[in-house]
């Protein structure tokens, strides 16, 4: 059993060469919801989507988000209604967010509804929310706290973030069946995703950080930052903007009290010995680097990745 | 002002002629909402859409239904998890019904919704559903009591009709400004609208056939029987299966009680002496029968029909 924790895009695609090298059925995937959104009277999960449309082999993949060859005819009409724009959901990706709204509303929790949807989609692998609450991350920017989704795609990222803020998260559990896949995992890997606003509120619901340290298989994050920058999105921006360096050290840093094995780009092969000396942090014994490529353009580098973090895992597929 | 009661197509079609011929804000439309279903989790109203729609110069005339050039994506992706695929409502129809049971959701009646709904499509004409209460129409048939949507649309209306069913119908209340519309009209037009399904819901409201009894109004109707067959719809096999005549004369029947002049399509022209003796049966003096072309495929033919029945009510636009 292998059990990861999972963000948007770059987890998406880690995950398709992932499910080439194990069986789906032994996957078990975490995945963040503090991008989930209110909108147009739906609930929208666009981690969970970004995960279930790579895995079903429909998403747009150059695009990063949705579905490939989607419309976007309902988003445009409700524009006369007065609805915001600038969440672009396409007409296709809406019915999934229907289908999950209706199942919520008849009393589903996201679990169970995040399970209907994989099954629909055909997906062996078991993909659960972290939390069956909705904990929105919002971001302190000069503007004020503003709704994650907003910040990231209204504005563009654009604002100097002050602060993180994983709305109600001190009052959330873990959805049935997160710790104990941690728990009980042969191997754990932290994808690449964004480890302060993907990972970031994985990590802050109750009881996952224990559960990590306390793993009796040895976790592996895969360095979202390349080159000192982030392959998509801001998580570079935001590291700098909150004080710490975006360096593919710093991911070691931030998971320092669980990370056994950190999976770097060849570009940052010069930060190994760096990165090998944060082992004095770290709560658990020693901290490997391994350098490859993870830049996962195609199919055979997903692959090819997926098979140098299992081998760093002593896990043999 | 001129009250209007409607169903679904054959009504818009008269009231795009209407508009041209009255101030529209002098214009109120009581339109069926026995019609209306839940499918998607969202409320639909066909009858309100339709006119919504013609009036706002959106409709796809020729189908009948829906938006002009309107695509299918969102309902083709709902099948996957498991909702029918027959009622076909496009892409840029459903963001009309999510933001009708957004608004719904939030507390709002039928009536405020549809009005957000008509300013929302720069429609001056005021639109009222029949009732604020969901009372779906039921089809008996052979195989039982089969929704109205269900029986017209997914059934083909092949169905052999038992009796009609208006469900909760004597708990109903009519909408806010539905009897007053009808009281304090200078003319009252019932559209050519199947008699049994579209008009009849109407009027089984409560208090709305007293209310047409009482006008000070003229009221006339507008044949949707045109030589024994209907214009669009089931309206002359749901007559005959019911034991009535599928004629234009079986209009002045079933409205009788409040009738004062029946237009009827050049081609029944033979029928006017019959119907002229069904002046006995009302319950007001006299019926009038005016004989014009009622087909409207053209907008030059809707504009002339709306013009007749303007005169034959002794309205000067």
């Amino acid at each position: 059993m292998i059990t990861v924790l999972a963000g948007g895009v770059g987890a998406a695609r880690f995950l398709q060469g992932l499910v080439k090298e194990v069986p789906p059925q032994d996957l078990t995937i975490i995945v963040n919801t503090g991008d989930d959104l209110e909108l147009f009277g739906l609930h929208i999960s666009p981690d969970i989507d970004i995960v279930l449309y790579h895995l079903a082999g429909l998403a747009d993949e150059a695009r990063g988000w949705g579905i490939a060859g989607d419309t976007f005819q309902t988003v445009e009409a409700l524009a006369r209604f007065g609805y915001p724009t600038w969440f672009r959901l396409g007409d296709r990706d809406l019915a999934t967010c229907i289908h999950r709204s209706n199942l919520l509303s008849e009393g589903s929790t996201l679990s169970e509804a995040t399970a209907h949807l994989a099954r629909a989609f055909d997906i062996q692998a078991r993909i659960l929310p972290m939390s069956n609450e909705y904990v929105p991350t919002k971001v302190e920017t000069e503007d004020g706290l503003i709704d994650f989704q907003r910040f990231m795609v209204e504005r563009g990222a654009k604002d100097h973030v002050r602060r993180i803020h994983f709305h109600g998260i001190h009052d959330a559990q873990p959805a049935p069946g997160v710790l104990n896949a941690i728990a009980e995992a042969n191997a754990v890997v932290i994808a690449p995703s964004n480890p302060l606003v993907s990972i970031g509120p994985i990590l802050a619901v109750s009881g996952v950080v224990d559960a990590l340290k306390e793993a009796r298989a040895r976790i592996a994050a895969v360095s979202p930052i390349v080159g000192g920058a982030a392959i998509k999105g801001p998580a570079a921006n935001m590291l700098r903007d909150l004080g710490y360096e975006a360096s593919a050290a710093i991911i070691a840093k931030l998971y320092a009290d669980f990370l056994d094995v950190l999976v770097i780009d060849n570009v940052d092969a010069a930060l190994a010995p760096e990165i090998r000396a944060l082992r004095l942090l770290a709560g658990r014994q020693g901290l490997d680097v391994v350098i490859t490529d993870t830049i996962m353009k195609t199919v055979e580098v997903k692959v090819a990745l997926a098979r140098t973090v299992l081998a760093a895992l002593d896990i043999r597929p």
